[in-house]
């Protein structure tokens, strides 16, 4: 049997390109960064190239790109540093109902140190109210964080005018986008969008799990928080993850090469499966095939079907989809995003996520329709029993 | 000319049999351990897998294993997770003097959040004067943080003793070893030495950077520094970086199942190189043979000569050792270690650190040896003018 990944937002397969620079270093060149001869050097023009690739796809500067352990690290980062740093100026931080759990769990650490959230409501595209962000920005806030691609449903969020709004409501405010389902499938511009933090995960695009970045733009001060060696400018100590670094860069840089291909093709796979999806019977597309919408994710609801039974029928059938975030599938929980977007309350425990990657063909998503197709039927039968 | 590495205290080379393992479950078990469909649980039995292999290293529990990025993360959870954690009880720490980086300046940072630090004093041999420690020991004291092996010396810490004063002082603090120079080269064991926090990490044994892991004891409270999914039992969240926790399991299990043979070889090379060393005229071996010191640290003094000179001639001649900690070499500041161990400040910045790893031989030691024989006559000479 043939198996169908449809979880890419979950995590992905590594680019055989990837791992191959990623083991020929572990066996190799090995050094540490820091070390003061040859090999360490090699390793840290490891380190300077993969930071060059990634802000090249950035339109960055090198230097502003910190190396962390991944996408909840960096977002953590961005939020507990900035906390940190800014103390002083204020504590009053403006985020949205629909964020994934690194940034809406640290909210809640930073809430314990006495630090007040202010949470903006998004419409039923999952698309934060401007006018809401707009009254929410005080004197005294000193972040906004709003993800820019919604892991749940899609939804890309209007960077540039959040940047905009919130430099013109209050210059120094810092402005941090959740860039992890962003990533790659969108083409991203912080500095002209105003965005002062950016956080990424490696292995959302063909990359190497447990490495990441936080672009810092120049001149913004966050404060570090973990603490040792002084590595990367005394932003981020320990010794760096050289081959999941350099494997990192090498995934960043692939992606935006094919970026034209990728997005057609994962068109291709969403919009066949959109297109079964809606002319089935009580099923409910909750993202779209518009520019509101990434390319890679498609969620659906099937009324009268447990996500779950839904999940193990498909599986049994090689096809492997997401109820939910499967970033914290260990807690389930109902999804903050869907109550937010008004979705139907019979509807919230009855909804799969497919996220699409570069190994996906479109043929895939008529297997997959042919599979729904004829499970639907007799697990609503079965359910109703 | 063929390279000798005698910088493994500062890294080591991956073991083929450890990144042969992790290209395979980046390319096939890419699953994430979150997900709920089989190749969720395939990466999850992986995790599961490393933690009890880990574990019974350490004759503890496999829930005691907590996964992070590194020794610099997971000395950063043990102070500040235990500084967060018990507050309320008391804002007192003690640690000593010959700290690395990941445990000084995190203490550092607490000190800004109100705690206090009292630093103890060790003796000619770096080990902690257990006297003082007593007296350091308070009421208040929430954590005592004492490394189980030096980084730049290899100093023995006497962890049973210390243990035991410590509980005998104040049941209630906690004690926190950092064991990155330790694990492996040392026979552990966290739980008779009333050890509670105990840090590691990986790519000092042949497996993978930017992985670590903390065993926290049962029923020891600290607050996770890193906030999100809520994975590892919401102890540290972000996504697990399966094929790096794999191949530290595997690099950890390897390393303990030829200890004997590990030790000896180390203990070969490391003695071929004392004896010539100390064979030599103007050179202080720092670090000893006997149990007091690691097998695989051996720090000696070069009078007349810069350490960073001497580097350079040996890295000439395809020889790459440390001169202070690597770790930190980007900061070369002069080493907290060897001015507490009382060396002559003439000696401070002519000293060199050469640490051996399992890809060691003892012929190495001699041609160590023959080159320092030959360089140092010439390099004094030439630093006299």
């Amino acid at each position: 049997m043939r198996e169908i990944y449809f979880d890419n937002a979950a995590t992905t397969r590594v680019r055989p390109e990837v791992s191959a620079l990623m083991q020929r270093i572990m066996e190799e060149d090995y050094g540490n960064p820091s070390a003061r001869y040859k090999k360490g050097m090699e390793a840290e023009n490891l380190v300077k190239e993969a930071a060059a690739r990634i802000a090249s796809t950035l339109k960055v500067k090198p230097n502003e790109i910190v190396f962390t352990s991944g996408g909840t690290e960096s977002d953590n980062m961005a939020l507990v540093g900035t906390a940190l740093a800014r103390a002083r100026r204020g504590k009053h931080i403006v985020s949205c109902n629909i964020e994934h759990a690194a940034v809406y769990k640290t909210m809640e650490f930073l809430q314990t140190l006495g630090y007040e959230i202010s949470f903006v409501g998004v419409d039923e595209k999952g698309r934060v109210k401007l006018d809401e962000l707009e009254k929410a920005i005080r004197p005294d806030t000193i972040l906004v964080s709003i993800m820019a691609v919604n892991n749940e449903i899609g939804s890309v969020e209007p960077v540039g005018e959040i940047g905009r709004l919130i430099k013109e409501k209050n210059p120094e405010c810092y402005f941090h986008t959740d860039a992890i389902q962003a990533y790659g499938k969108l083409i991203l511009r912080p500095a002209a969008d105003r965005v002062d933090l950016l956080t990424m995960s490696s292995h959302k695009i063909h990359g190497p799990k447990g490495c990441g970045f936080i672009y810092i733009r120049d001149k913004v001060h966050v404060t570090p928080i973990i603490y040792g060696g002084g590595q990367q400018h005394d932003m981020r100590s320990g010794t760096e993850n050289v081959p999941g670094i350099a494997g990192m860069g090498l995934a960043c840089e692939m992606y935006y090469k094919e970026h034209a291909a990728i997005e057609e093709k994962m068109l291709a796979v969403k919009g066949r499966l959109y297109e079964r999806l809606n002319a089935m019977e009580g099923v409910k597309c909750n993202s779209g095939m518009g520019s509101d919408f990434a390319p890679h994710i498609l969620s659906a609801s099937f009324a009268g079907v447990r996500a779950e039974v839904l999940l193990h029928a498909l599986e049994d059938k090689g096809i492997y989809v997401s109820s939910g975030s499967a970033c914290s599938s260990n807690h389930p929980a109902v999804s903050g995003t869907l109550r937010a977007i008004g979705l139907e309350k019979a509807l919230l425990d009855s909804t799969l996520r497919f996220s699409f990657g570069i190994y996906n063909e479109p043929e895939e998503a008529d297997v997959c329709a042919d599979a729904l197709q004829e499970l639907l039927p007799v697990l609503r039968k079965y359910q109703r029993h």
